[in-house]
């Protein structure tokens, strides 16, 4: 299966537009392993078991794994996950960008060493550093867009002069992936759902891109207009899918040894809203 | 000692503007281990040994270790760069972009796990995906701004409506990186060796600027074209640092068990080229 196979099998089993993020914190891990980064793993696994079947997509955010020397726990959630939810594809947030040659050894990193079904990507260094992954057939490649953090204004949000109706460097990107740069209909979009109008922006010009929108839960996106601005549906058909990634709101909703039966709670509420929003 | 006060004395001790890129493939390693990924350590520390005195700075390249689960090795080859040449910076290159919780965690695998002295940037993300590396008082961070490869044009050279003068997107960068984003003068840039002409401009927005320049050796970068576009000395002292980095025209010299030797040679000749061009 594809990752837009998975995405649309996991979309219609789990009733989700939901994804999970998995960005683990030892701090704030329950008292009874706070601090412990060789229970990252652990901790995640529960989180994973307690949510596989809320989710459209799960994604671990590969820098909390590196701050720990904790790559080897990463390596053995990536099998948990496929053992555990087989149909939820698994996004790497690595936000990777590089030369040719060395986005070749990103690729394998992503796809062969952790078998991730798709990964997030920078479009700082163009075309070419993005082409490598698109040789693996069948994964799917997020490129950063419209940003959630206070400082996506400062470059994606500048007008570009020499560029065919002046858009702005976000609009540039999204059409460049809509069109010439998506050579084998991998590519997705990354948008913050701190700016619905920005998230309706990107749809109008990237139709059927599959959008990742990080921001909502603890960076405070609105759940309800982020569905209404991104989804498009016809005749029963997602046309153009959205995957709404919650990582804190989910991962620490309750501090205590019950985590993973408030995770999942929360997982549910979100996953809730944001079926209910498809209205 | 800051990056900073290590790039000066490495500058004088080696008389060198040249950066070895450490981008360790076993494919071509020499044949008695090539394709051997468990001796990524022993390559690239031979590497080190036969080049430290001959270089400003060391600039690993991330990728090549994390598609081989070689971590471990990164950590060893950082503690032996130290020891070996503990006058010689080590630039990790990772290009690491994003929101600020999660540039905390980038900025502590490459400076607390690895003891990185400085680290590559993406600046797509904005001022908060930058400023938690400058937390780490004394270390460098070097923004991308106008890249080697071919698609560099794709973003980096588009004009900007949207800002006073109307700059192309990598000199309102350059701009961002002289001025308002360099809280503590950490930041550094990365501005390819194949455009003299663009280095040269980066070096008129950004005076006292490090620029890192790869670009020099496999990629066709002219080294005296690019020395005299983006050194500045004033009475005998660097103003204006540039470090130039060379990798696989050095690591891969001979290709045979006489690598490290040809390496050394290579590294020499770039070196002299390099020192020459000051004129």
């Amino acid at each position: 299966m594809t990752f837009l196979d998975m995405l649309r099998h996991a979309e219609r089993q789990n009733r989700s537009l939901l994804c999970v993020g998995l960005d683990p914190d030892p701090a704030k891990f329950p008292d009874r392993f706070k601090g412990d980064a060789s229970r990252i793993y652990d901790f995640c696994a529960a989180i994973v078991e307690a949510t596989a079947d809320t989710a459209i997509a799960f994604k671990p955010q590969i820098a909390y794994f590196a701050a720990h020397r904790a790559e080897d726990q990463l390596e053995r959630l990536m099998a948990h996950m496929r053992a555990v939810a087989p149909q939820v594809p698994v996004i790497l947030d690595a936000k990777r960008g590089d030369i040719g040659s060395t986005a070749e050894q990103y690729a394998i990193e992503a796809f062969e060493r952790y078998g991730a079904d798709a990964v997030t990507l920078s479009p700082f260094m163009g075309f070419d550093s993005v082409q490598p992954y698109l040789k693996h057939h069948g994964k799917g490649a997020f490129l950063l867009c419209r940003t959630s953090n206070p400082g996506g204004d400062d470059l994606q949000n500048q007008r570009l002069a020499s560029v065919e109706g002046q858009p702005l460097l976000y609009e540039h990107v999204a059409r460049l992936a809509q069109g010439p740069w998506n050579l084998n209909g991998q590519l997705g979009l990354v948008v913050g759902a701190t700016y619905p109008a920005e998230i309706e922006r990107v749809r109008e010009i990237a139709p059927t891109l599959p959008l990742l929108i990080p921001g909502v839960g603890a960076q405070g996106g609105d759940a309800v207009a982020t569905v209404r601005a991104g989804l498009r549906v016809e005749n029963g058909q997602t046309t153009g899918p959205i995957i709404v990634n919650s990582s804190r709101a989910i991962l620490y909703a309750s501090g205590g040894d019950d985590f993973a039966d408030a995770a999942r709670r929360e997982a549910l509420r979100t996953r809730d809203l944001l079926e209910a929003a498809k209205g």
